[in-house]
């Protein structure tokens, strides 16, 4: 089985890719040669049991997708993108990346042709809701997103069923929750307060709080993050039928309890470093983001969420602090 | 007050320039100036109190949406579309025309700049609905398309309410029913038959039914679609929020009540020639379609139904046979 990965050099991607190269196997196959691609190379993985290409560029310039098809890979996992923040302040970026990028890719699997047919694991994101909603939105409630990239990642949802519908592809969208506690540098993301009010506690330095206590939100590991993809790489997707995409499990909570969360296990001097500085604007785009969901379908199709978020906390611990 | 109308050869768009002509005004403001746009030349108007300009080519191609509204348009009407068959026929055709020619449009606006945001009514679709859903869909009800041309008006959809909220643009989306009765020849989409079984029994000629009497389906008549369109032209979109696209009032009723209206107003003789010639095709798209809503949004900001199908038939035959 031929893997190719897109936004393998992100913090989701690398996990993955590393995850690939420990079991040797995707579902009951083997796997038998990778293709890892983002916008800067992806590290080249020092022992693998298979050949390993890496590839750095724009994916979305003509041509590039058909060279990263050009091998056939069986299953291609899309995770690259311009992330909220900054799709939002470059609206020209964000178009081009998460909508023509997703498109082209599409369309050279599309004009392949001759029965040519992968899996395709679309990421999606849960800012394809926007408010107002019911406090637990369930799998029928509409895509009525309020940040551009929400509106791109809806399109690719839109594609991706079509292309799937009409026998290009064989799709799947998973509509990840904010992957939390997110290890290394901050990113553009306007959800990274989210995690930087662990992590950087966790560092022993100070992290700014720019909403209130009371804000709710929808949030999975990242060890959680590379079960969904490897789940929706092997799941039989005739389960699905014409619906693609799908919302995935995760755990609601509010601030106040990620922090009381994070007092519980690293104590009060810890949490004590978390700042209160409020900002308008963020606090102006989060209350525009979904709080809980009811994800059925996900669930009954074999999804799982972390178990709480001490949980998230201690996973992010034992993988990022412990090594 | 300067209109443009995109598809203004089209039998909608025909229907609303005639009712705009004979005005003079929109709203509460005089007209001043029209251009008329569609694949083919739309009729230059004989009798016109203001300039009107007429253009015909592919809105799609470099270039022209940038001299569509080279004239700053305060309104927009943009009707211009591959229907549902064709686009399912032709991939290439659907998606260059239903998506990138709309996103083309949406991005010539977007690119003027200095304040200028005019009024887009854009004509999105009930096939922007796909089953399974429940008797009578919501207006927040999921959009799952079973269609290409359903899949790109819902991805018009989300670009609308996207330009609108980053203040490109002040757009509405208009989910009109299915157009019955459709004067003229038939055109190429999926759901022609449903004007097809009342048209040509009226004019004495046999039609074709290929789905059961069962089916039950949404429909406007020609005159509410154009009521439709002035009312989204003239709404306070303010009272929209973010949510720019509504689902319109129509009539629910199935084939069999379609073909009885027909008998109790144009009798068993030219219901009978009515020939019933099953399409497995056929059925199955059409079983992917909504049958039924509660457009309660639309409903509260103005839109209104036909009384019931007898006025819809009613209606064309005033409109079509009496002139």
């Amino acid at each position: 089985m031929h893997i190719l990965v897109l936004g393998a050099a992100g913090m989701v991607g690398r996990k993955l890719v590393e995850r690939l190269l420990s079991d040797g196997r995707l579902g009951t196959s083997d796997i038998t040669r990778m293709t890892l691609h983002d916008v800067v190379a992806p590290k080249q993985p020092e022992k693998a049991g298979f050949p390993v290409e890496t590839m750095a560029g724009d994916f979305a310039l003509p041509g590039v997708a058909e060279k990263l098809i050009a091998g056939r890979p069986d299953v291609i996992f899309h995770l690259a993108a311009i992330v909220s923040g900054e799709a939002e302040l470059d609206f020209d970026k964000g178009y081009r990346i998460n909508l023509d990028g997703t498109r082209m890719l599409f369309d050279a699997i599309r004009l392949v042709g001759g029965g040519y047919k992968p899996r395709v694991v679309f990421t999606s994101s849960i800012a394809v809701f926007g408010a107002p909603f019911p406090d637990a939105i369930s799998d029928e409630f509409f895509n009525t997103p309020l940040l551009s990239y929400g509106t791109q990642k809806a399109i690719g949802e839109l594609l991706l069923a079509d292309y799937t519908r009409r026998g290009f592809m064989d799709g799947v969208g998973i509509r990840l929750p904010t992957i939390n506690i997110r290890p290394g540098l901050p990113n553009k993301a306007a959800s990274g307060f989210f995690s930087g009010i662990l992590r950087e506690p966790l560092a022993g330095k100070e992290a700014i709080l720019p909403v209130g206590d009371d804000v709710r939100h929808w949030h999975a590991s990242p060890r959680a993050a590379v079960e969904f993809l490897l789940r929706a790489a092997e799941l039989d997707l005739s389960l699905l039928g014409a619906r693609r995409s799908l919302t995935l499990p995760g755990v609601s909570v509010t601030v106040g309890e990620q922090i009381e969360a994070l007092r519980a296990i690293a104590g009060d001097k810890t949490a004590s470093l978390i700042r209160r500085q409020p900002d308008e604007t963020i606090a102006r785009i989060v209350a525009g983001w979904a709080r809980d969901f009811d994800p059925a379908r996900a669930k009954s199709l074999g999804f799982r969420a972390d178990a709480n978020f001490s949980a998230i906390i201690n996973a992010y611990i034992e993988d990022e602090l412990k090594t």
